[in-house]
């Protein structure tokens, strides 16, 4: 892929771990970002706890008088093809960051693009999720939910993470004592998967990309009823 | 829309109500299949309760001694471009007629397309749900991730559901003493979502087809380690 | 514990294998049961397969023509004080014989005890999950919760489980290649929780023993508003 | 109920409104709170937001230099008899103030108490949900879920909740134009649940008391393998 407009992705990473360096998701989501990046995707990163979100069902903070890079980050979000959201899991949840972030985007769902679609229309997303006990598809189903409720184009297997068997033990990138590789580098299933929702959500985006994203009318705020719509059905007949 | 060849969708109704007739479920699946067939959607019709459907991580029931029914409705699946599948809420949760059609869906998980990738590619899927208390999205949640899992691309807003006041009620095809039409029918939030969800469907199935679904190779179980893949990017950098 | 009158627990097995003799979820539960006889608690075996338990919500499917051993084994359940109910995961997801048995306690929500409450009050409850791959926390999520909804007390870390690390791969009773026990069980994660969860079961159920249960009032349907309750309680000032 | 020493209770609004005064939630949690004081439960309310409570698996945040009021709050649920948490639906899901607080105190879950349980051992809990739209039992699932798991007993009906009909419309303290109290006052099955919610936390704090707490030994890290336990049990015949 070699395009004059190429497209363009962006991962943020929703740890709780206060050192991007420290976290085990970021190590996942760097693979994922490889292999965009070695397809020609543009890849931006963002650590969110390096930045001041606003908690709150708000388009931009500041009015309220908090301290808030959200819009910043929003900006490049709207700027992109691609989201990927990263999360660790604890205690089988996705984390509070993550729940923030999306809480964020939620708060911008009043707002329409161009077509009167939600704001996020036209792009397509998927996550990573790592931790070492349980959980992943949980915190997948949530973030994907979510992100699809808000406008995003959901590809198949559009999530891959890891754990380690049940219980406590090591994480994605900690090495066993006694050497040899991190214990989660080496699990072909986590590769497989990463690859799997690297590929289908750069296809996606393409896909979208060509066709100008979804035809609005039957999915716009102003435009369902004019066009055949579920409450002009007959709900006792068939 | 008019064309030769024209999308075929299939609504599977995972209510618990023994008769058809009486499903709350049906009548809003019924107002998805009006406006599906209003744009020239062909619209097939499963009441999975009418149907002898094993318990099982099974593709045939009949070869452990089982009577089934459901690979003769899977094919009808696979001959579908959009599956959208109906569920009843219960104490919060998908019903278990959903659960099971979603593990017989799942067993046929070893089997790929002529590409090799997991058998439900290229097509597309979204759910209704319907309850007189609580629980649409967690449902819609459950539903939504395992049908991306095992292939389907979900588009935006790709569910719809009503569910009445905080506590038990009327449902939706239930009228009210005093007269007036069925409490649910009126509700434009549920019709709105209900008619977005049949739009995007039908846009994301033509995308789907206009493209050949999505390339293969780095979404398959022989091909990803062929081209840019998860395993051969560092994780350590970024 | 030597009583007179034994504590009664009840272990349903809601695994999909058709065989109880393959079920990796049963292994586990026979580790729990093997707790609460050696504490001289009585213990009584459901596998649910082996069983025509009718889909519905329905107190008996005999009404409607459907055939059902459903009543014989709520029977069996409101006789015992602790009730364990086991899953299999299957893509993330409990299973839909877990799903049908939940429903049926469900459908005798509308019965009460002699006291007004809830029918299953003075029991209670904590779940087995097995899987290959992920899901125990969300597994016994949904259960624990509809357990609690219905009646019983959940005493702290009322779930065990095993899983893999991520991916398919051996269940909790399957052995390697080369020898060697099953590869579940000596992971002391799972079986310190199941000690747990078996242990407080019993302490729990002899707790409610003792106090004969939550007292009633403020508990039941015509009872609460004959207490302190929230209704006369002012919203708006604290 | 007039005790020497009364029972406590704290109630944590986890609410992503900067305003107290505009929490819907907390006006619910106040009935709550008027039911437990009515009967003589000493009540400490906490709006979580009003803290400076650090994110991160961390037991004080002031460690790695960050402002962080949590040890204080800890303090007091240590303290109390009874935790109820409080949180606002986004999108179907728990705040992500709920979510900072379940992992805060998560972060604790290396400590234990002097018997050598799980330091949150000994206590009961509960949950508060408004929204207006969907999703009270999703997000009770998740709290009662992660409060049983770090310790505490969750007695049955330990959630209620307010949400309006399907779709966005007013909130649980909300008037309608034209006049008339706020729209989720009236709601007896609110008023319900709350009312047995807060009877059972009572009780089972009472009933925990009385008994000192659950007794130790098989519910321990030190003491499981010394008492008949898991391990010991044979998995294969039963």
């Amino acid at each position: 892929m070699a395009e004059s407009d190429p497209l363009r992705a962006i991962l943020i990473n929703c740890s709780i771990t206060p050192r991007k360096a420290d976290s085990h998701t970021q190590r996942l989501l760097n693979r994922v970002a490889g292999v965009l990046e070695a397809e020609g995707v543009d890849v931006t990163h963002v650590y969110a706890l390096e930045h001041a979100i606003a908690t709150g069902m708000l388009e931009d903070g500041a009015v309220v008088g908090l301290e808030d890079e959200w819009p910043g980050i929003e900006e490049r979000v709207l700027a992109s093809d691609i989201l990927v959201l990263g999360t660790p899991i604890w205690l089988g949840q996705k984390s509070s960051v993550a729940t923030r972030v999306i809480e964020r985007m939620y708060a911008s769902s009043g707002r329409r693009n161009d077509r009167g679609q939600w704001l996020y229309y036209g792009r397509t997303a998927g996550c990573v999720v790592t931790g070492n006990e349980d959980g992943v598809k949980h915190c997948a189903m949530d973030l994907l939910y979510a992100l699809q409720h808000i406008g995003y184009m959901i590809p198949p297997q559009a999530d891959c993470g890891w754990i380690g068997e049940a219980g406590p033990g090591p994480s994605y990138g900690d090495r066993l004592p006694g050497g040899g590789p991190p214990v989660g580098y080496d699990n072909d299933f986590t590769n497989r998967n990463a690859t799997y929702m690297a590929w289908n959500l750069m296809h996606t985006a393409r896909m979208l990309r060509a066709a100008g994203g979804l035809p609005a009318v039957g999915n716009t705020t102003e435009g369902w009823e004019h066009v055949s719509n579920a409450k002009d059905q007959n709900p006792e007949y068939r």
